[in-house]
């Protein structure tokens, strides 16, 4: 047995490399996974340009699957789990034990963004083994019918878009907007399909992911570079507006845009990471000078493997297929490329799959 | 311009004819439709055989589409409207003004079941003109790109099947069982699947139908002929259970199923007319003897021109093909033959359509 | 029988005073009242200053209450009233027909904050009588327990402080700061208590208004002017924020401390009126960089007839007493000199009571 | 230290007795507290009558605070706690990690009313010493201003019949009935109160019981011993009947009574336990032949500390008062006497209280 691995760490802001490091060993309620597949998420990018501050030799990565290789003690006397079993790992590892867990904010678990705990409490999974804490809870079973490609866009692309489409309390047959349609928005887009929407709109510039934005339910795209976005929805909706909108980029143009092509009464469901400036400005007139019953919702990925049972499920009724959004491919010998490759967005990268086996 | 109309109306007890009426004229906020499509309702025979007790002369129907003949005064100020445009109505026409609609339920407009007006309240619109209270809320406009057939499935099929699918509270990737496969619980099937559930269990007996559910997006049947429908769910969900069931029937043996075979914690949505003995019971255990946190909601088909519009852009935009239902169609000439197979059902039929011009 | 009547008008900006007009006449589903008892509301003020742009003849006021003088037709017809009794007209006046009324969010009538008719898109109530529109939905009948002068409370000051509330998603014993004990503050106050809080935190600095707020529930009361009001409740919640706050003046400034006073998961509840600025800006961390689950309402008075009857009932039955916070009483003929008070709220008035009888 | 306790214990059906047992010790996540104060609940009564089955040795209870007497390793590092920490304990005590648990369902914990461990899965709290499993999640640590008795009351009392409460739906000012005025239906009027309700109808016979929950909140009591209770309900709502009926007893006729009484659109909220039959059948014409929008929910007391701090809360803020429920007080050494009188009620008996110190 090795004793230890490969790790993908942050050396410092912009910098990045593969050193090794002890394997980890699973406190008696957790469990450690051997990796097998994972995807590079743009919000790894962020962190090494220093959106959570300087840091140095933190293993990144939260976007993996595996197989059990340790359970501790209390999680493996639960039977619900053997070694060698294929499990998927949400980016979130709450500790569904809190004060803000009993609440159901699982993601604010022990505090704001408390849930995130990868590449940012403790060390990612972008490494050949990484740690799961609570066990019971994190640890999501993969079915037979499903590709561990399939399950790991579950961990943060599936339950993060599709969060999105569920906040944004879309009534049947209603319309959406979503604004951005990277991986985060296409699967927004899927989520606002999966919740019944009868108009979706989509709203993106880049030739490769308008094209995918319409495979994946978009009903019309808005290019913003050629026509005002807001408008353009307002045409589209007989000037009413859309019932809800989804901020899918994490811009205050693009928030601010939200709140004006959502009607009075709609929902602004906000899942993009916004890092830049001391405040998000909500246009006062097209708030209904805070009095237009427009209701805005924010998320972080929301974890557990009850949710992830769900999400898989998905995909193995058919009913949704991420694949299209694996652009490239490589082996984890290869991260330090196909990081950068993910800084850049080069050659039209949507999300590459890294493999471990 | 005729003065008389032929209407389709029930004699007493399971008699039908056609008769002369006056044309009915609109009051200040109604209005007054020409009939160009019509679709028989099991309900319209439930009504025959004394469901609301014994009618003469009641015009039947009230899933009906047409143009618009006359306005009321205040209907035409409003400026929405213009004679001869083609609108759709529900079969619940709700005042939109007392308590009960203020409230939300608009469907108990005035007290129980008061928003069903038509075939009950008032004349139904199995004729060829007929009248339609509060005409704002009421009236929908049917796009260009849908046809008469396609909206009149509107009126009760997708509400009514589809409030089955909303009341459910179906988790994103969720479990439903749908019970019964008619053309209600074919659209709660469709409806489930646009609410996002993950694995949806048709319970059904006839081959038509099963085939059918299939098409619609049941991912399994069960034939409660062959095997124990509760048993059979159960297994299908690792024996935890349904997260939402859908009571499309109206049986005390298909609800108490429902409640057997819902997780704890989950919901059992009814939308099956009851129209037999003094109780519906509950089956005491599987409630967890009242604290098992499930979850029974019921709904009669809900109005209103806004909900109108948004069941028709599912049909405009390619979410919801209900066309398949069409198994037969005549002539309204022909009304006394295709009502005489919808009591019996005779060669399979599902939904036969009215023809009025 | 009159035929014309006084009415507190707009001359333009800044500019009021009492003109002559003749007596409105219903519409068929119509009322005119004739007025007993009234509010100036600080809104009223906002207005003559400009808030909805420049008005010439517009009458003001919408908090008023009176007795049934005439009734259109079918508001007659409809059984429901009778010449002479007493009712209360909520300031938001909803048409209960159009799209936006159907989906529920009757304050937005129609389109953005259309609800809002008195002193607005038609004349108000400061007048010896005046208009409503459809009467059904609009004319609350008085318990007779109740006088004209709690009724009147009903009108904006219990609804627009209780919908703060209601939006803020209180848990049972949870936690609730509300910013300004105004006298929509201190309803909202009331709200809280209403909805189970089990701490209240009001944020205030005159001193009439802190003992007011702890009359009608404050736990604790911040005063701004001598300590940080973040600080001081995230000391108050043991460093986790509120579980909700409401933001009862509109100013950027509050609510910015209401985004940063909630704890993650919590909500902050708007029904201040925000009159400044182009934007209102979220602090972007305290907000969880847009993923933090704090979600943020807004509300415009919610009205109807079966929301007074409720708030007035909470009079009835002894949970509400607003009579506290009538400082000042007058007689129509002095309301100028009663409205020049309250553009400068001296003499510590809170709320003048206008008496027409 | 002493090796072993006296624990009350069911020896069989109909009886029980005192009997040593070895104090428990924790797992690592777990914690041993020793009893201080304990309520007896009905309940304990209905278990040695034979509600879960015959049951030898099974220590009873489940309403009982203490200080924490030792802590499992886990337990201890979350630094929460401290050895002799006074703590609550609900008498739910999920494990905050199954699936049921991670759907926000948490007293049916690992399957139907999973969560109800003590005196059912494990042995109960009426004992010198109990063993509390998850102890982050459940043990609620007492505020310095409760008394004991004051936070035993939280454990059951409070968190059932306030979660009737909550589970009703009550709009604000909104109608009430409550059938049943024993400890938990008294406990589902203060819930009433504490969401808002305008008008609160309890539905009782016993003359200390009705005088009681006058105390507590209701605003009329109807003596169905005197009167139909549904007939009376109807008249003091204008025969429209409540917005939300709470069912506080756990019988069919009282459960009829709840459909019968609520209006179309209203809520039903279980919280008795039904012990009899093989179902609890739903009137058929009352409940809208299945189409009446009346929802019907259930429940079975919500645990965790999170929920338990909240109502401490209630209590330290003086929104409520348990202590008039206290008939009785009894030393540990005469459970055997307290515990006889509350299988008959004798001498009025409403919640006895066990001192253990």
């Amino acid at each position: 047995m090795p004793k230890t691995m490969k790790c993908f760490v942050m050396h410092g802001l912009g910098k990045v490399g593969v050193v090794e490091k002890a394997i980890p060993r699973p406190g008696p309620i957790d469990a450690v996974i051997r990796t097998t597949a994972a995807l590079i998420c743009t919000s790894d990018t962020h962190t090494v340009a220093g959106a959570i501050g300087d840091r140095h030799g933190l293993t990144l990565g939260h976007e993996a699957v595996g197989v059990i290789h340790e359970l501790g003690e209390l999680a493996a006397a639960s039977g619900l789990f053997k070694l060698g079993q294929r499990v998927a790992v949400n980016a979130i590892t709450p500790c569904y034990a809190c004060d803000d867990c009993q609440r159901g904010y699982t993601s604010q678990c022990g505090g704001m963004l408390g849930g995130w705990k990868f590449a940012n409490a403790k060390d990612g999974s972008m490494a050949e083994y990484f740690h799961v804490n609570n066990a019971v809870a994190n640890l999501a079973p993969i079915p037979e019918g499903l590709t561990d490609e399939q399950a790991a866009y579950c961990c943060d692309m599936l339950s993060t878009g599709f969060v999105g489409a569920e906040h944004a309390n879309i009534p049947i047959g209603g319309s959406v907007a979503v604004f951005a349609q990277g991986p985060v928005g296409l699967m927004a887009t899927v989520g606002a399909r999966l919740r019944g929407a009868g108009l979706i709109i989509g709203v993106e510039s880049m030739p490769s992911r308008i094209a995918l934005s319409k495979k994946f339910g978009c009903d019309v795209v808005v290019d913003f570079t050629q026509e005002d976005a807001v408008e353009a929805i307002m045409k589209l909706t007989g000037g009413k507006g859309v019932d809800s909108a989804i901020e899918a980029l994490g811009s205050p143009a693009t928030f601010a845009a939200c709140i004006k092509s959502t009607r009075p009464g709609g929902t602004i469901s906000n899942i993009g990471y916004h890092g830049d400036g001391d405040t998000v400005p909500i246009p006062r007139l097209e708030w209904g000078v805070g009095m237009g019953d427009k209701t805005i919702r924010t998320a972080l990925c929301p974890g557990g493997s009850e949710r992830m049972g769900r999400l898989m499920r998905l995909i193995e009724t058919g009913r949704v297929d991420p694949l299209p959004m694996t652009t490239h491919r490589f082996r984890f010998k290869d991260i330090e490329r196909a990081f950068k490759m993910m800084q850049t967005k080069e050659d039209g990268m949507i999300k590459p799959l890294i493999s471990f086996t």
